[in-house]
């Protein structure tokens, strides 16, 4: 069984190099060149064994995962990826594990053109936190902040999967391998929130629930919205598994599908839609921005409704 | 007991912020503005309960230790700090914890104008990850690669303190107040590291020990050198508790230090003794860089001494 040394050895052989990567893995710190005229995006994410994923994960795709989270973030901002960082906890040095970990992890990393330019490996039960940077133009970073009254409000892709796979395995009864896929597997929204500049008013990723995630969005724009159940974007695979209530629950208050929720001038709807068909990613318009704080939910019959309470609150906890 | 966002709102509304912070920690991801010409200097450490710091640690040394052992990376880079994110994993959502914690986290990020502009809480054994940001002109980056033969190294300050304070509270016997608090409270050596820009050939900072971390200077060179034992900086409190043999396995194979090592060329030498005369921080020529491979120990009698082989590598690993 190898070191320390050598595990960050092995991270270090597999990293991939950007040109502008001056100096990676390998001395006190990374030196990295920014483009002029470009602002730097910085998110950080941590993943807990048993918390933010099941403890029978295979290592590759926690190791997709773990890096999913923070691209999903750099996508919510705007932000085009460029580097990142990788501090992970082991409970033993296990060789074969890391490299299945940099299997998901890499594979990752290339397809979005990231370079690992650092980290560490420690001693202790299984987490991760990684670093993830990113560029945008000057002044074009997506923020919370920008919904305003009538804007539409959008997602990305189709909600819900995750949590159904999380409740399924939870409930150790039939599971479907699609909705486990999309739990374990997350798909960093990168070029919808690039194809989004200039077009959003405002926008997050999805890693705790519409609900919630749409809540920071309207508390931090100082509005407040109405959200149309009948619309929320449903995989066949859901709607096969779960019922209508169940699933409206799944979808506003289950996280980890890492769509993207932005805002938008409804005049904007057209080039959305085909900004997002170039880039062969479906897009639901699921509700409208209010006046007055908060979040009102319409069924398709007409019916007010309201999630239940117990749903809101991850045990894993928000980010900053 | 607050939950995790309400963790975050109590991080956010103590962060600090720069000037060049466009947007702090409340969205998905910060934004960030570099001066033009510069570099981004970016590293990343680990530290987790009961192996890089014991578990009676008080709130407030934990988050001191924990920003210092990143700052001092920038350090060791010559780079000046400027942003930091910070991944808390905490085993429960405790306000009065947490509030220590950034107290000690906090008054060195004020000291050394560092913005914490992100990060998240998660549940889970205590650790925490931080990933500091610091700024080099251009070029200026202080590497481990620059050492050539015939060069002298360096030590900051006195060495082997943290490892004797660490000794002493695994041994339970008594202990000398000064030597824990080198443990628990490192000074990172920012002012040095600035100080060194355009002085130093190569430079790294003491967290594994002198052997280990000049070791990685020399390979990263490709050179080898010759340490004089019986010129180790020492204070006189490490005198006073450990003999000479056990003195010099302390400051060779301990770690947690953190002072710099850095080679020069010999002529540069009083102009480095001045630098650092500037700011009141005592420096040390310990030995010279040799042609081969290695590193050799001379003592003041003028014997070869070979350190005890278990001290080399800490549980706790490197980084990279």
């Amino acid at each position: 069984m190898p070191g320390e040394f050598a595990l960050i050895e092995r991270i270090r052989a597999r990293a991939g190099r950007r040109d502008d990567v001056v100096l990676g893995i390998g001395d006190d710190a990374a030196v990295l060149a920014l483009p002029p005229g470009h602002e730097l995006v910085v998110s950080c994410d941590t993943l807990v064994a048993g918390v933010h994923f099941p403890d029978d994960t295979a290592p590759a795709d926690i190791g997709h995962k773990a890096l999913a989270v923070n691209l999903s973030d750099l996508a919510a901002m705007a932000a085009t990826p460029a580097w990142c960082t990788l501090a992970l906890t082991l409970p033993e040095a296990n060789a074969a594990w890391l490299d299945e970990f940099l299997d998901g992890f890499l594979a990752l990393a290339d397809e979005h053109g990231v370079s690992l330019v650092g980290g560490d490996t420690t001693r202790g039960p299984l987490s991760m936190s990684i670093t993830v940077h990113g560029l945008v133009p000057a002044g074009q970073a997506l923020r919370r902040d920008g919904a305003r009254v009538g804007d539409d409000i959008w997602v990305t892709g189709t909600i819900g999967d995750a949590a159904g796979g999380l409740a399924q395995w939870r409930a150790r009864g039939p599971a479907s391998a699609k909705l486990r896929h999309r739990l374990d597997r997350p798909t960093p929204r990168v070029q919808a929130g690039l194809a989004l500049r200039g077009l959003a008013s405002a926008g997050i990723d999805l890693s705790d629930g519409l609900a919630a995630d749409l809540g920071h969005v309207l508390a931090a724009s100082g509005v407040g919205a109405r959200l149309e159940l009948g619309r929320l974007p449903t995989s066949r695979t859901l709607a096969d598994h779960f019922d209508e209530a169940r699933r409206w629950t799944l979808q506003l208050t289950g996280g980890d599908d890492y769509e993207l929720c932005f805002t938008a001038p409804a005049a904007r709807a057209f080039q959305i839609e085909q900004a997002m068909a170039a880039i062969d990613l479906p897009v639901t318009v699921v509700g409208q921005v209010e006046a007055g704080a908060g979040l009102r939910f319409g069924t398709p019959d007409g019916d007010a409704w309201t999630p239940p309470a117990d749903g809101y609150q991850h045990f894993s906890g928000g980010h900053a």
